[in-house]
C-alpha cells in the first residue's frame, strides 16, 4: 500500500474525519430534535398501509439500509428490502409499487439513480420518503416526504456522522410505525449518552491496536442481524480510508467458502452482539481462528468471543437494537488511526470526491 | 498465499473441478428435461397469486439468488428480494408471508437455517419450493414443491454446474410466471448450445492468463444488473480456490469508496453486458484503469471496455437475461487455473466441506 498520491499534504491528516467521529453524539441529538417529521412519515406510511419497505442508497447510505431490513422487521414486523436500482432505472421496468414505501438515502441528496429511481417510484404509487443531509436537494424536491438528518456539514469523504444520523431516522421511523416511537426516541436518547461517555476511551483503544496492522492487505468484517449493517460499514471505511480489501460477510456466509482464503496474515474482525446472532458470529470466530487469523473483537458482546487478539466492546443499549448505533464506532476510530499509520489521510483518500455522481 | 496444508496430495489438484465446469451443458440439459416441474410450480404462484418472491441460500446459492431478483423483475415483473434468513430464523420475528412464494435454494438440501427459514415460512402461508440437487434431503422434505437440479453429484467444494443449474431453474420459473416458458426454454437450449461450443476456447483462454496473476491477493469483481450475480460468483470462486481477497460490488458501488483501496497490484474484474447496464460498467472501469489498476473484462461486451489487459468474452444468448449462464464460466476456469498455478487445489480448498451446516 503506498500513501494516497497527487493531493496536497494536509497539516493534519484525518482531522476532519476525527472530528465528525467525535460529533457523532451532538447529530443523534439533532435527530431527536427533529422526530416531529419522522412522527409524521411513520403516521403516513400506516395510513397508505404502504408496508413493503424498499430502501435504495449507495455506500454508507445502503449499509444503513441493511439495519433497516432489521429495524422494520423487528419493530412492525414489515417486510423491508434493499431494492434493485437496476431493474428500474436502467432496465426501465415498470413494478407494482402500490403499497410500498420507498426510502431513498443519500448524504448529498444528488447520487443520480437514487434520484431517478425514487421520482420512477413516486409515479408508481410508491409513499416516497427522502433521508438526507441536505434537504435542499434533488431528492428532496423530488420525493413526497423528507426527513432530515441534520447531520451539519459532513467534510471528510467516509461517511461518520451522516451514517449513524440515517440508523437512528430508520430506527425512529420502525418504531413510529409500531407505535413505540417513545421507546425508541427514549433508547436513542440513552445510547447517546452512552456514545458520548465511551468515545474518548474508544479513541485511545483503537488508536492503541491500529498500528499492529500496518502491513494488513486483506481482512474480513463479520456480522449477522443487526450488525451485519456495522460490518458492511466497518468494511468501507477500512476500504476508502486505509486501502484494505475489507470485505463484510455475514456469519455464516464465512462458512460458506470464503473462510478457505484464511491464513495468519489475513485478519478477522467480528462483532458480537449479545443477542440471538452471538451463537453463530462464536461459531463463525472459531473458524476463522481455526485458520489461523487474527481476531479483533468488538460489539456489546465482544468478551463472549475467544481467542480474540483485540477487544473493543461497546456498551449494550436498551432496546438492543440500537446497537449498531454505538457499534459502528470503535470500527471507524480504528480506520482513522490505521490510516496515519500508513501515511493516508482518510479526510480525503485518492480517487474519491464527497459527492459521488456515478450512475 | 501459502498452499493448501493438512491435505493429502491429490495426483491431479482441480481434476474434479475441472470435469464439472464441462459437465454443465449436460447438467442444463437435465433441467430442461425436469421442465414439468418448473412448469407446475409457477402455475401454483400464479394461482395464489403469492407474487412477492423470498429468495433464500448461502454461498453459490445466494449469489444465483441475485439473480432471481433480476429473472423475477424483468419477466414477470414480480418484486423478488433475497430475504433475511436471521430475522425469521434467530430472531424469531413472525412475518405476514401471506402473498409470497419463498424459494430455497442448497445444493445439498441440508443447510440448517435455510431448512428452518422454509419450514417456517410454509406455516405462515407462504408457497414453498426447495430448489436442491438432492430432492431426497430435508429441504425438499419440509417444502410444498420440489425443483430437483439433476445436476448428478457434485464432487468438488467450489460449487459450478449447481450453480448454472440453478440459475436456468429460476429463468425457467420466472419465464412460465411470465406465460414466456417456451421462449425462456428454447433460449437456455440456445445458450447451453453456445456453451458447449466455447467451452474448450474458453478454458486456453482462462488458462493463458491465469499465470500472471500468481502473487494477486486481492481483486475486486465488477457487474451490474443481471451480471452482479456473476460478480459474486466469480468473486467467490477465487476466495475459495485460489484464497483471493476478491470482493463482488455493483459498477456503482464501486465509486462509493472501495475505488479509493485500487492500485497496479489490485486488479478489477468486470463483467461488460450489452445491455443497459453497460455505460455504468464502463465508467466503473474507467475509473479503476485511473488508478492503475489491471483490468480483466468478460461478459458479452466484454470488448466493450477500454484499456482492458485481459479480454474473455462470451457469446450472447437470446433473450439476453440469459447471459450469466455463460459469463461465469471464464471466472471458473480463471479460478481452476490459477488455483494450480499457486500450488493449490481447487477440488478441496483448505477450511471447507461441500455439505456445509454452519448456522
Amino acid at each position: 500500500v503506498s500513501p494516497a498520491e497527487n493531493e496536497p499534504p494536509s497539516p493534519d491528516p484525518g482531522a476532519r474525519f476525527l472530528t465528525e467521529i467525535h460529533e457523532q453524539p451532538a447529530a443523534l441529538a439533532r435527530v431527536l430534535a427533529h422526530e416531529d417529521e419522522i412522527e409524521r412519515a411513520a403516521a403516513l406510511a400506516v395510513a397508505r398501509d404502504a408496508r413493503l419497505i424498499r430502501l435504495v442508497g449507495h455506500g454508507s447510505s445502503d449499509n444503513a439500509a441493511s439495519y433497516g431490513i432489521y429495524a422494520f422487521g423487528l419493530l412492525p414486523r414489515w417486510t423491508a428490502m434493499r431494492d434493485a436500482i437496476t431493474l428500474t432505472v436502467h432496465y426501465d421496468t415498470p413494478l407494482d409499487l402500490s403499497g410500498s414505501t420507498v426510502i431513498g438515502l443519500s448524504q448529498s441528496g444528488q447520487t443520480p439513480d437514487v434520484v431517478e429511481y425514487v421520482a420512477r417510484a413516486r409515479a408508481a404509487g410508491a409513499l416516497t420518503i427522502a433521508v438526507t443531509n441536505d434537504p435542499t436537494a434533488e431528492l428532496a424536491r423530488i420525493a413526497e416526504l423528507t426527513i432530515p438528518l441534520c447531520a451539519e456539514p459532513e467534510l471528510a469523504v467516509a461517511a461518520t456522522k451522516t451514517y449513524v444520523s440515517t440508523l437512528a431516522v430508520l430506527a425512529l421511523l420502525a418504531g413510529h410505525i409500531a407505535g413505540r416511537g417513545a421507546e425508541l426516541s427514549e433508547g436513542i436518547r440513552r445510547a447517546t449518552d452512552q456514545l458520548a461517555e465511551v468515545l474518548p476511551g474508544l479513541e485511545r483503544a483503537a488508536a492503541a491496536i491500529a498500528l499492529p496492522f500496518s502491513y494488513t492487505g486483506r481482512m474480513f468484517v463479520i456480522g449477522r442481524g443487526v450488525e451485519f449493517a456495522t460490518a458492511r460499514e466497518i468494511a468501507l471505511k477500512l476500504l476508502e480510508t486505509c486501502r484494505i480489501a475489507a470485505e463484510p460477510l455475514t456469519a455464516t456466509d464465512l462458512a460458506h467458502g470464503p473462510v478457505a482464503a484464511l491464513d495468519p496474515l489475513f485478519p478477522v474482525w467480528a462483532i458480537a452482539s449479545r443477542d440471538a446472532t452471538l451463537a453463530p458470529v462464536q461459531e463463525a470466530a472459531s473458524r476463522a481462528r481455526a485458520m489461523g487469523a487474527t481476531l479483533v473483537a468488538s460489539g456489546t458482546a465482544a468478551a463472549e468471543l475467544e481467542g480474540a487478539g483485540y477487544v473493543l466492546p461497546v456498551p449494550t443499549p436498551t432496546p438492543q437494537l440500537l446497537s449498531p448505533i454505538l457499534s459502528v464506532v470503535p470500527g471507524q476510530l480504528f480506520a482513522w488511526a490505521l490510516a496515519r499509520a500508513r501515511g493516508l489521510d482518510p479526510d480525503a483518500p485518492h480517487g474519491l470526491a464527497k459527492v459521488t455522481l456515478a450512475r
